[in-house]
């Protein structure tokens, strides 16, 4: 027997305190705080989803024994919080009896996101049912289906020929005792005995970058468990544009992206079922949220005329489709809601984050942006909203970055100064492979601070740094290919990859034509609805970045408006989080097109504001 | 060139004469009038589809050049016929310009069966519109999909992924000028440019037999073309009965039956487009009428309850699916309308024959009885219905009798005597090969009005023979494996198979039992709605054997009441019928709804009753 076995075979109680009072938990040794917080339906905010890289899942650890700190952990927790016993519950290990105190205790059908919280009734598109139906005689010759439709009191169920196929067997090995799944008048499933307890869901959110796909358990609300992977379709281009273009250049094009999300939707879906001891068709419902040109590859519908002006898209309503329909190799009951777009270049991804934000029903006039392969900007209140893209993100997931890397594994997602020393972070605390968004903006606004980038986004050149600066940083100036001007941010000897990570000139070229664009965009769209930038109320970021850049650059870089400095939340995987509302609530998932009906669009291309706007923001703010 | 092409290649008119006027067409030479008049909209009786077995198809050419008169044609017509230029339809070739005379004459929107006309309004469950859409613009970026339901007025479309992801090629080869196929909300097709006249559907009568599948133009109602098959599903055993045995002892039987059934709808289906010039995705709609066990097994549902009491069904409603859910391979918008059924063994056949005969909407009390493989019996009228099947009708379908056979070419379907000349005629006029329903039924009836069968259905013994009717028959009488007696009707020398075709002592027991059956079921619905046999005011008679049978003799052996000798009518293929009739019309389609409602099942095994009229019929009368 190894040590994990050995573990996994003792069983120890948890003690979990917290306002609400305590709750004892059992679990086998070896379990993360995370997994025991998972299962026993408590919610602690995770916006990695538990791979130790946010930091935010933070409990503390009053008694009992559990395993030694890492180092990626410790990076995580302040020297007063260690002396507090402050662990994070996703790299937490139970090793004994253990009482842990939790600062948000939330149960039930509550999902805490960054900062937000959200109470939802729990009312899926699905429901279950345990009913012992009359078993037929002569006197009683009504057909099977009848029978199961007058016992469900539904006039006119509505069948698939799968289900029908099996229902004869199951009625009559189960003795006529059976649970029912359906959705108004659809029958979906039939389970022999009473299974109503077992029904799942699984909220995904398609990036163009990541795939992640929540688990939920649709009777008690819980998120079960959640999995991620970077989108398969990247072997085929890393941003939207170029899949596009090998959609329209081969032949098989599309269908080599639609086969290769499908098979990973379903893979991922396997994976988190086999893990939990879920049979497959126990999953009966999949929300999608993704942007437009991601769905439309899930769906094998070519994005090619979203591509180009003007910019048109096949489909943008809310679809249901059964997960056979899509060749996804689910459960014979399951079926896909795929969330509605606004527009190509605001797709559902965005509609689950305006969800998640609740920016559709309040008074307040928020702003959303979701700062990812395209920057998103939404504006408004229950009243009204106005939304456009930006072509502009991909500086901040580093694409047209020189040493530019999205944000994972060997990123350097933090940049601070340390009197004349330069420090950094990476993510998952490996040696550096490239820079990522939020290490972007701190590296040009500490360039800026430093006045070693001028207003005009100018990289001083290393005489004038020495004269401005000091030589410590002059240093750090090196010319690369072509004579570009580059600053040293990891030397060769100290990076992972044996090259230096530097910022161009051309990278902070890239960063004024993205931040301008938001930033434009942002004007564009207050102006719109007739509103000064001081009358929003709350500044949204949706997306990894927004939970990970340090707020006070994003400013100084002229990002986001300084009049919002105190009014940001970030809301971490907005799309995610709208995703799991939708699945957990028909409500909820109808409250999606209510949005897609409210949000207006705005066509950057074809306003002239827009371009003098842009143009107005392209420098940076004095120091 | 050979002969048929030079024929091909010139045209002719053809006058056609009624009470309605003339009207001129113009034909290519060797075409049948019959072809002739399906191509134009015009109707004729013809229940066996044009094959020259029926003889109903009459129209009496008046001038011109047409094609000799076979030994087949002439069976069916009077010498007085033929002196007056009568000839049938679907054998008359015509060779020059020529004037044919209708007696029923039917144009548009009117079906003609046997005896009885139809008029309904062309409204079928699809219609399809031309439209013009607007182009797509940087100031009108509705995606496709929102921009087809726009034009189509539309709120909420739905539309089938392979459709969505034809749209945007679709509506970019034409200019954004299509045709679009619809269904309310569902939008199931879109073609380029305009193809709002091309709108066809197949309805299909699906018989444990025969499977005849008709070709209807959906906007002028027109039946463009009919084709029949021996249902391949005969290969795993003729009677229902023994294909459910099938289903049930082998792991692959269901799929195989399924499979079987399914093919050869496609195939039939491709053979009528083709031979026709219609695409394959121009026909939207397939209607299915059958008995219960058929749609159970072309839906691969089992049919296993169906076989023993309490005679389950899995599904007996009316279901909608997609073709391609059928593993059809028809268009890929086209849909599949399986009428519904009343219980295991009252189908769907039965239900459109309902429709067809129009009992269901009479103040007249009316009984319609379907002798196939089994005798199912409805009667009653627009206030109440009520029906039961006796498990008694395969001896009139051939099955059980020793040289039985059913109704297709070279089974002898009329016997008379001509003094003491016994003649007989043949399906097809080839060689005789075995006796069908009508056969039988003459033969029965005539050893009865001869004595030779005595009232208890024994068949004498040739020294009574001799004494009771003479030699010349008496010489008929022979005995045939083990002793059991029989009465020739065809010898060795004169029979296709070079046997003789006789009728034995146990085919007449097998007579007796069926129409006893038949019988007792009629007198418990006609006690069961509290009505007197007189008070019948329409036999309908539906199905092949119906049409053929002489009635009279079908009173002598005491299968139809003789109250209703004068009310019968015979509906020819009634399923097939009330298949158009929902094809053409919505309202049609969903009074199959109606009438499944209203018709009460009896279950005769379980009605006393039933017992003691069985075995009071089971004698002849005297003569």
């Amino acid at each position: 027997m190894d040590n994990g076995q050995n573990l996994g075979s003792r069983q120890y109680t948890v003690r979990i305190l917290s306002d609400e009072g305590h709750k004892d938990v059992t679990c086998y040794g070896g379990s993360s705080l995370m997994d025991i917080f998972r299962q026993n339906n408590i919610y602690i905010e995770a916006p990695c989803g538990g791979k130790g890289i946010c930091g935010k899942c933070k409990v503390r650890v009053r008694n009992g024994e559990v395993s030694d700190m890492t180092h990626l952990e410790s990076q995580f927790l302040s020297h007063k919080e260690k002396q507090d016993g402050y662990r994070l519950a996703c790299m937490t290990g139970i090793l004994g009896d253990t009482e842990v105190v939790m600062e948000n205790y939330l149960e039930g059908a509550q999902i805490m996101s960054t900062g937000i919280e959200y109470s939802v009734d729990i009312s899926p598109q699905i429901a279950k049912k345990y009913i012992e139906l009359d078993v037929p005689s002569v006197d009683d010759q009504r057909d099977d289906l009848k029978r199961l439709a007058d016992a469900l009191k539904t006039e006119a169920p509505e069948a698939g020929i799968f289900l029908i196929r099996r229902l004869p067997q199951v009625l009559r090995d189960s003795d006529f005792k059976v649970t029912v799944a359906y959705d108004g008048n659809k029958i979906l499933d039939v389970d022999k005995g009473d299974t109503s307890d077992k029904i799942y869901g699984v909220a995904i959110d398609i990036g163009t970058t990541t795939v992640v796909c929540y688990l939920m358990n649709l009777i008690t609300g819980a998120q079960v468990d959640v999995i991620s992977g970077l989108n398969v379709q990247r072997t085929y281009g890393d941003d939207v544009i170029s899949r596009i273009q090998y959609t329209m250049e081969n032949i098989d094009g599309l269908s080599r992206l639609r086969q290769g999300i499908g098979n990973q939707i379903s893979e991922l879906i396997h994976g988190l079922a086999r893990k939990n001891h879920i049979p497959i068709d126990d999953i009966y419902n999949v929300v999608i949220a993704g942007n437009t040109i991601m769905s439309h590859l899930l769906l094998g519908i070519t994005p090619g005329h979203i591509a180009a002006a003007p910019f048109t898209p096949v489909a943008t309503k809310a679809q249901i489709y059964n997960a056979r329909d899509l060749d996804l190799s689910l459960g014979q009951a399951s079926r896909v809601f795929v969330l509605p777009h606004i527009s190509g270049y605001v797709g559902s991804d965005i509609v689950a984050g305006i969800l998640a934000s609740g920016m559709d029903r309040s008074e307040d006039v928020s702003l959303m942006i979701d700062i990812g392969t395209n920057g998103e900007i939404v504006l408004g209140n229950k009243d009204r909203m106005v939304c456009c893209s930006t072509a502009a993100g991909p500086a901040f997931e580093g694409a047209n970055i020189r040493n530019g890397m999205g944000g994972i594994s060997g990123a350097i997602n933090t940049i601070t100064l340390d009197g004349e020393k330069l420090r950094y972070t990476t993510i998952g605390d490996k040696a550096p492979l490239g820079i990522c968004g939020s290490g972007i903006v701190d590296v040009v606004a500490m360039l800026l601070d430093l006045g070693i980038v001028d207003e005009t986004g100018r990289l001083l050149d290393e005489r004038e740094i020495e004269s401005e600066v000091g030589s410590k940083l002059a240093c750090r100036l090196r010319k690369v290919e072509d004579g570009l001007s580059a600053f040293t941010i990891v030397d060769e000897g100290s990076s992972g990859t044996g090259g230096s990570i530097v910022i161009t000139q051309k990278d902070i070229r890239e960063v004024q034509l993205a931040k301008a664009a938001i930033a434009a965009g942002i004007k564009v769209l207050v102006s719109k609805i007739g509103r000064e930038m001081d009358e929003i109320a709350n500044l949204y970021l949706a997306g990894g970045f927004g939970s990970y850049i340090d707020k006070r650059n994003a400013i100084r870089i002229g990002l986001i408006p300084p009049e919002l400095q105190h009014r940001i939340i970030a809301l971490g995987n907005a799309a995610g989080t709208g995703a799991m509302l939708s699945l957990l609530s028909l409500a909820e998932y109808e409250r999606t097109n209510t949005i897609k009906a409210k949000a207006e669009y705005v066509e950057l291309s074809s306003t002239p504001e827009f371009q003098n706007e842009y143009v107005d923001s392209m420098y940076f703010e004095s120091p």
